[in-house]
C-alpha cells in the first residue's frame, strides 16, 4: 500500500452507501421503497438522494401509479462505476478484513 | 434494515481504516512500519493515530531497538471491539456488494 486508494466522498456516508447498495441490487425502485428499507425520514433521505443525483450517480423519473404520483430512483452508470470502485477501494484498504 | 447500523466515525476514515487494518493483522508495529504501509507523512500518521489512542483504540509505547528509540503501537481490546463491529456494520450496509 505505498499509496492509500481514495474513498468518494460522495458515497462516503451510512445513508448514501446504504441506497447506493439497494439501488445496485435492483433495476430501480420507488422513494418508498428506498425509506421503508433505510428506515430514514422522508427529508433525510431526499436530501441524500439529492446529492447522488447531483453527483450524477442516482437518476430520478416522476411517474403515476395507480393514479398516485410516485418518484423512481435507478442507479446511472456513473454511479455504478463510483459504486463498484469504492467497494474495491474499501476492500483494499481494509485487506483481508472483510472475508 | 430498519434502522441503519452506525459507523463509528472515529474509524471512518480512509487512514484511520487503514492503520486499525493493519493493526489488527500484527501483535505490535513500529510507526515506521505503518508509515511505509500507508505512505503517510510522519506529521498525517501521526495525527490520526493520536485520535485513535485518544478513542482508547490504540495503546503506544516508546523503547530502544539497537538504540534506536522507536514508537510502538498495538491495537486494544476495545479497539478490536469497535474494529470488529465497524466492518460487521459496513458489511450489513453494503448487503451483498462485499462478496
Amino acid at each position: 500500500m505505498p499509496e492509500l486508494p481514495e474513498l468518494d466522498p460522495v458515497i462516503h456516508g451510512k445513508l448514501r452507501l446504504a441506497i447506493l447498495s439497494l439501488l445496485s441490487a435492483v433495476a430501480e425502485a420507488e422513494f418508498t421503497y428506498l425509506r421503508n428499507q433505510t428506515g430514514s425520514t422522508d427529508g433525510n433521505l431526499g436530501a441524500h438522494i439529492l446529492k447522488l443525483e447531483q453527483a450524477g450517480y442516482v437518476s430520478v423519473k416522476k411517474t403515476f401509479i395507480r393514479r398516485k404520483p410516485t418518484t423512481i430512483y435507478r442507479l446511472t452508470e456513473r454511479g455504478r462505476t463510483a459504486f463498484t470502485s469504492y467497494v474495491r477501494n474499501l476492500k483494499q484498504l481494509l485487506g483481508g478484513q472483510l472475508q
